[in-house]
C-alpha cells in the first residue's frame, strides 16, 4: 500500500461507524482491509472461552460452514501466544502451518497476522493472506497493527456462543454503595433532544398549545420533586432546580421555541434548534460560568423532549414494584426525582458525578454499581440484580442465581438484626480497647440515621454541599444556621468541619473555577480557600458563632501540603477570632485538625506538631495520590485497592509518627467500613474511625469481636507482603479464624 | 431583591460579556446591580499600589471628580482589612464612618460593602447603599458576595495609573526553557475561522480559484516545513503534517466548500461552514479516534483561513531579525514552522501541549515562558525580553532594562565559554567523588548535542516521540533502526530506555486511549502498555534486537505502581527472549529498572530488591503527584517547587533505602538541572543525574566546584526546614559562599 494510513484508517472506522450491527461491522472491515493493501484474503477470528481460534468474517475464505481452530493449533494459535505480529513468506512452508479444511486455504502462501489484544487478553486474530508467495510490506504491516488496536475494541463486544455461561459471575463493575438490590430496571433517559430528526408541523398553534402544556407540566414537575425532596429531609437539594425553572420562566427561551414553530417546524425540531441556538450562545462566552448555562439549557432541553416522548406513548413508569435506575449518568436530580421506597438500587455507566452518586447512594443506603460501558447498560424491564457489595450486575439472571441472591438477602437481614442489638453498645474489643466510631456526613438528612446507630460524633462533615447545591454563596447566617443543626444533633460530641473542599470534581454552579486539565491535582481544597480567602473568613465566622456554647467544634483542613499553608490558615483563624470577640461573640477556639490526604503531609508531620491538635487520614485521596490512581476511571479502576501494600506502609507510617509527636489520629474514608482495613487499622493502633452511618453497625459488630493483640499479628504479618490478593487473603483467613466471616 | 439570584447574576453577566471595555463593563454592572437589588447607590472602587481605594464606577455618586479614599480609611477600607463583607444599617452612625467629601455622600445610610478577592488578595470593594437606613436583606447579600468574584477577575485587569512603573519586574509567568531571547514579537495566530461573519460573493469562479490556489500554497507550505526540519535534524515530526494534506487531498472536503461557494457564500464564508458541518460530522461519533479528526479539519480550516488573511493584506513576517514566537497555543508544528536561526524564544498562554513545548524548547535551547493569560499576550511587533531562567516577559522595556539584560546576556556568553572548556573533563567534585551526567532525550536531534556536552550516556532516552508523530504504530523493525541509532551514537556508554510512556497528556493520534478526567491518574505508562502488551512486545523485541552487539541496554518502565506490574513485565521480558533466541538473535538480557514517580514505589522498594538492577528517579512526576499539584496547571503552577522540604524528605529516604539494598539510583527530571536541587541531591549521596544537555555543562562546573562534605552538611540543614523560601536561601547563600554566584 502506499504510506496513506491515517487516511485509510479514517475512511474505514468512519465507514464502519455508520453501521449498528457488530458483524455487519467485522464483516465490512475484512472487506475493506483486503481492498486497502491489495490481498487475496482477510480473515477475522476471536478467541472463544476455550482459547480456540472461531473465525468471525472473511473475505476470500469459504466461511459458510462454521470454522474453528483449536487451541494453539497453526499460525494463528502461535500468534494468540506470542501476541505478536507473525508476518511470513509462504505460510504452507512454515513448521506450524495447520490447514483449515474446507476452507479453500491451500492456495495462499504469504501469510501475515495480527493479534487483537483487550486490557492484555489476546480477544482475536487478524489474518491477511496472499496466493503469491510474499511478506507482506512494511506500511501495510503497521496499517494492521494499528487497524487491530480498533478491532479489539469492536470484537469483545460480539457475543460467540459457546455453551458456557459466561453470565454465571455477572457484569464487573465498580462498587459504589454496597448492599443488594433486586429490582426491574427503569432507564433514566439519556435521550437527547439533539437527536431529534428536522420535521414539520401543519399546526403551528398546535404545537404551540403542545409546549405551553409541556411547560406547565415540567413546572409541576419540579414543584413535586422539590416537596418529595423536602419530605424525605435529603437537604436543599431543590435549589438545583432553580435555574431550571428560571429558564422556564425566561420569554427568551419560550419566545425562541415560538418563532420555530412559525417557521414551520414541528415542536421536537423548533425545542433541537432553540436549545442549539442558546448553547452555542453560551458557549462562545470566555466566562465559565455563563459556558455552565449552556448545560442547563441542554438539560432543560433534554427534559421536555423526554416529556413530550412519554407524551407520545412511552410507557409510564411503574414504581408499584422494586425498581432500579439505570443511567450513563445519573446525577443528584434525577436521584430525587426517582427515589422512593421502591427504589433498590443504582446502576450508572462514566460521568463526572460518579462519586457524588457513590456518596448520595451511600447517604440512602441504596446500593449502587458503576463503570458501565454504554453497550453493557441493561434495558427498561430488564430484570437486574446488583450486588453493591462485590461490584457485579446480573441481567436477567436465571433461578439459581436468583435464589442464591435472595438467601444472601435474607442473611442480609438477620445481619441486620444482631447489628441492631449493638445500638447501645460501645465499640470496644474483646481486650478492652475503646475504639470511637463517628459518622461521615454533609446532609442534613444523614443525621440522624448517624445517631440512630449510635455514632460517638461526626468525624467528617462535609460543608460543601450547601455551596454545591445553590446558586450563590451560601451567607454567614445561612452557614451558622446549618452548622447549629449539626451541633446540636450531636450535643456534647465532637463534630470534625471540614473547610470548603471544592474543586476537582466538584463544581460550584455559579463560581468560574475554570476547566483543568487535572482537577485532581488543581485548584482545591485549602488552596481555594486562601486565594479566595474572603469565603474562608465567612465560613470560619458561621462555624465559631454555630459553636458558641457547644465548644465540641474541630475545624479540619483539606489538602494541605505546605506549611506555609497551615500557617496563613492559622493567621485567618486568629483574625476570625479577634474579629468576632471584638463584636461581642463569646467564640472559643476551636481544635485544628488537617487532613492527611496529600502525600507531602506525610513527611511534614514533625514540623507541624505544635500547630495542630489533630490529624484526620482521609484514605481515598491518599491512595489515590500514592498510587497515582483515579479510581473513577472505568479504564484503570481494577488496579484500585486501598489496601494496597504502599497505602498500608505509608498509613502505618503516619500512624507512628502521629504516636511519637503525641497528635490525634483518626481515619476517615471508605477504609472505615471495610473490616479487612478496619483489622489491620486496628493493629497499627487507630482507634477513631469516621464511616458511613450505614456500615457503622458492622464495624462496630467487628471491633467488638477482635482481640487487638490478634490484629497487631496480622498486620505484621500483612505488611511482609507485596500484594493486594495474599493481603486479602491474610485478612479474610482471619475472619474465618474468630468465626465473624458469616456475620460481616 | 426576590431570590431569582442565578437568573439575575446570569443576565448581568451575559449582557457585560458582549462589551469589551473594562471600564464600560464596571459602568453596566454598578447600573444594574442598583436595578436588580433595589438600591439607591452601586459603587465598585479598585485597590492600587498602596492599598488606597480609587472609585473605578458608580451609580449614585457622583464620580465625575477623581475620588479617593485613603487606605485603612471608612467602613470600606474595614472592609480591605477583614477580608468579609459589612452590612450596616446607618453608616454615619458607625464609629468606623468615613465622609468622602463631593460625592453626595452624606444623605445615604443603609450601607453594604463585600470585598473583591483575586488569589488571596483584596483588589476592590463593591459597595451598595441606600438613603433608608436599613441592613440589606440576606438574599441580596449573597448575590453581592457570589458577583464579586466574577468581578475581581474583571477588575483586576483594569489598569490604574499611579504613577509606579509596575513594569520593572516585567510579568511573571512559568519558566518553561532557560535562557534569554530579544527579539520582536511574531504572533503565531490563533484567528479562527469560526470567528468569520458570514458573507456572499459575487463570483463564485472566482472564490473557487482562489481556494484552489490557497489548497496549492498550504500543500507547498507543508513541503517546506518539511524539508525545513529535517534538514534541521529534528526528528520525523514532519509526519504530524501528514494527515492535514491527506484532508487537502480529499474530493470530499475541497467539494464540499465549492458545495457552499455555488451557494454564493464567499470563502471564507464557506470555508467556515464545510469545516463546522465536518466537525460536527466527527464529533457526533463515538470513537475518539475519529473525534480527533474534527481538530485536525479545524487546524487545516484555521491554517487555509489564515492564509487568506495573509493574502488579503496582513504584513509578511520578518525572520531576517530575531524574533519571539507569542501565541495562545503552540504546538509541534508552529515551531517548525517558524524555527530558525533568529527564533530566540517562545511565549506561550495556556494549552495542553504546554509540556511538549518545553520539552521541545529545551531540546531546541531556545528560551520559553508560558501560562500567560490571554490579556497578557503581547501584540505583534512588541520589543520583548523573555527571560526564561526567572520566568519573566518584559514587552516594550525601558533603555535600563534593556542595558541590564544585554549585560546579564553577556554575562552568559562568557559564562558558555568556560562550560565549554570542560567539555571533556570529568564531573568530580573537589574531594574526588565522582558523578556521571547523563542526558535526556527523545529526539534523534538531541543526540549530538549530548555528545558535544561530553555526556556520560543517555540517562533517559522517552520512546514514545516516534509514536506521538507517526500516523500508527510503527513496525518493530522501525523502531530497531531508531533505537539502533541511539545506541551507536552513544558506544560503549549505557542507555537508559524508557518503555512506551504514552497516556497523561501524550496522546496517540491513531489510537483511542479516551477521554479522562485527571489523566495524570489514568491510563498511562506501564498500565497501558501491559493492558496493550502486543505493543510492549514489539517494543522489547525491537530494542533487544537494536541492542545485539552494543549490550549497555538499561530498560525502564515507567508508573510503576505494583509489584504485580514488574512481575507481569518481568515474565513479558523473559517471553520475549526466548522468542529472540529461538529465532536465531544473540540477545543479552539488559537491565531493568523502574522509574520511581508514583510515591507508591518509594515503601515498596524492598520488596523489589532481587527484581531489578537500578531505578531512576522521575521526579517532575513524583513531586507532582507528592504534592498534588498540576504544575501546569497555571492556578496553582505557583505553588510548585521541587525543593519542596515533602519532596526532598521523599527522596532522602527513596535514596537510603535504595543505599541499604544496593540498588544504584540515578535522577532524572528538572531537579538534576537545577543547581539548588543538585547540591542536596549530591548531599543524599546521588553521583548520576540525567538532564537536558544544553544544561549539563552548568552542573558539571557546579560539581567540579564543591565538596561533597559541604552539600551532606548543607542537606542536613535544609531537612531541618519547613518551606522552600529557606530552603533555597540556604543553598544559594551556599553558592555565594563558594564564589559560584556569578558563574553559575
Amino acid at each position: 500500500m502506499d504510506n496513506n494510513v491515517l487516511s485509510e484508517l479514517t475512511r474505514i472506522t468512519t465507514a464502519v461507524s455508520y453501521i449498528d450491527s457488530p458483524q455487519e461491522q467485522v464483516e465490512m472491515i475484512v472487506n475493506s482491509v483486503s481492498q486497502s493493501i491489495g490481498v487475496d484474503v482477510c480473515s477475522l477470528y476471536q478467541t472463544d472461552s476455550n482459547n480456540n481460534l472461531v473465525l468471525l468474517a472473511s473475505h476470500g475464505l469459504d466461511a459458510s460452514q462454521p470454522i474453528t481452530i483449536p487451541q494453539g493449533k497453526g499460525l494463528v494459535g502461535r500468534v494468540v501466544e506470542s501476541k505478536h505480529t507473525l508476518n511470513v513468506c509462504s505460510a504452507p512452508d512454515h513448521p506450524s502451518y495447520f490447514f483449515v479444511p474446507k476452507s479453500g486455504e491451500e492456495k495462499f502462501h504469504g501469510f501475515c497476522a495480527t493479534p487483537l489484544v483487550d486490557h492484555g487478553v489476546v480477544v482475536g486474530v487478524l489474518v491477511v493472506q496472499t496466493v503469491a508467495p510474499q511478506l507482506l510490506d512494511k506500511a501495510s504491516e503497521a496499517f494492521l497493527e494499528t487497524l487491530s488496536s480498533h478491532l479489539a475494541i469492536i470484537v469483545r463486544t460480539i457475543h460467540i456462543s459457546d455453551g458456557l455461561d459466561d453470565d454465571s459471575l455477572g457484569i464487573s463493575c465498580v462498587a459504589g454503595s454496597p448492599g443488594i438490590g433486586m429490582g426491574s430496571a427503569i432507564i433514566v433517559s439519556s435521550r437527547s433532544v439533539e437527536e431529534v430528526k428536522t420535521a414539520y408541523a401543519e399546526n403551528p398553534q398546535q404545537e404551540k398549545q403542545s409546549l405551553k402544556h409541556l411547560v406547565a407540566t415540567l413546572n409541576q414537575q419540579i414543584d413535586s420533586d422539590k416537596a418529595t425532596i423536602s419530605q424525605k429531609n435529603m437537604g436543599n437539594i431543590d435549589e438545583i432546580f432553580f435555574a431550571m425553572q428560571m429558564f422556564l420562566k425566561d420569554p427568551m427561551f419560550i419566545n425562541l421555541v415560538e418563532t420555530f414553530i412559525d417557521t414551520g417546524y414541528n415542536l421536537p425540531s423548533s425545542l433541537k434548534k432553540a436549545v442549539g441556538q442558546l448553547i452555542s450562545v453560551f458557549n462562545a462566552m470566555e466566562d465559565v460560568y455563563l459556558k455552565a448555562k449552556a448545560d442547563d439549557i441542554r438539560y432543560l432541553g433534554n427534559r421536555l423532549y423526554n416529556l413530550w416522548l412519554d407524551e407520545g406513548g412511552v410507557k409510564n413508569i411503574d414504581t408499584s414494584k422494586p425498581y432500579v435506575l439505570v443511567g450513563k449518568q445519573i446525577d443528584i436530580s434525577h436521584i430525587s426525582e426517582y427515589s422512593g421506597d421502591n427504589l433498590v438500587a443504582i446502576v450508572t455507566g462514566e460521568g463526572s458525578l460518579l462519586s457524588h452518586v457513590s456518596v448520595i447512594a451511600n447517604a440512602l443506603s441504596v446500593p449502587a454499581v458503576m463503570g458501565l460501558s454504554d453497550k453493557r447498560l441493561p434495558s427498561a424491564g430488564n430484570q437486574l440484580i446488583v450486588d453493591g457489595y462485590a461490584g457485579r450486575l446480573f441481567v436477567d439472571p436465571g433461578p439459581m442465581i436468583i435464589s442464591a441472591y435472595n438467601e444472601l438477602a435474607n442473611k442480609e437481614s438477620s445481619k441486620n438484626a444482631i447489628y441492631d442489638e449493638l445500638k447501645n453498645q460501645p465499640a470496644t474489643t474483646l481486650d478492652g480497647v475503646a475504639v470511637k466510631l463517628f459518622v461521615n456526613t454533609g446532609l442534613l438528612a444523614d443525621l440522624s440515621p448517624g445517631i440512630k446507630h449510635g455514632a460517638d460524633g461526626v468525624g467528617l462533615y462535609r460543608t460543601e454541599i450547601p455551596f454545591l447545591i445553590r446558586d450563590s454563596f451560601p451567607t454567614e447566617d445561612e452557614q451558622v444556621q446549618v452548622y447549629q443543626k449539626v451541633l446540636e444533633a450531636y450535643q456534647g460530641k465532637p463534630v470534625y468541619m471540614r473547610t470548603l473542599d471544592v474543586g476537582g470534581d466538584k463544581q460550584l454552579p455559579y463560581f468560574p473555577l475554570g476547566i483543568e486539565e487535572n482537577p485532581a491535582l488543581g485548584w482545591r481544597g485549602i488552596r481555594f480557600s486562601l486565594d479566595n480567602i474572603q469565603l474562608l473568613i465567612t465560613q470560619l465566622r458561621a462555624m465559631l458563632r454555630a459553636s458558641v456554647g457547644h465548644n465540641e467544634l474541630h475545624v479540619l483542613i483539606p489538602m494541605v501540603s505546605s506549611t506555609q499553608e497551615l500557617d496563613e490558615f492559622r493567621d485567618c483563624l486568629s483574625k476570625v477570632m479577634q474579629q468576632l470577640s471584638a463584636e461581642g461573640y463569646a467564640v472559643e477556639m476551636p481544635k485544628i485538625g488537617v487532613m492527611i490526604e496529600v502525600p507531602a503531609a506525610i513527611s511534614q508531620l514533625p514540623f507541624w506538631e505544635n500547630k495542630i491538635d489533630f490529624i484526620s487520614v482521609g484514605t481515598n485521596d491518599l491512595s489515590q495520590y500514592l498510587l497515582a490512581l483515579d479510581r473513577n476511571n472505568s479504564r484503570v479502576a481494577n488496579r484500585f485497592d486501598h489496601v494496597h501494600p504502599a497505602v498500608l506502609h505509608e498509613l502505618y507510617r503516619i500512624i507512628n509518627t502521629a504516636k511519637s509527636y503525641r497528635i490525634p489520629v483518626s481515619i476517615c474514608g471508605e477504609m472505615s467500613s471495610d473490616p479487612v482495613a478496619v483489622l489491620l487499622l486496628l493493629g497499627m493502633g487507630v482507634t477513631k474511625f469516621s464511616l458511613g452511618s450505614s456500615k457503622l453497625p458492622k464495624i462496630k459488630y467487628l471491633i467488638r469481636h477482635v482481640v487487638k493483640q490478634q490484629a497487631e499479628a496480622l498486620l505484621q504479618k500483612a505488611l511482609e507482603k507485596d500484594n493486594v490478593i495474599e493481603i486479602r487473603k491474610l485478612a479474610n483467613d482471619f475472619i474465618q479464624k474468630i468465626n465473624l466471616a458469616e456475620t460481616l
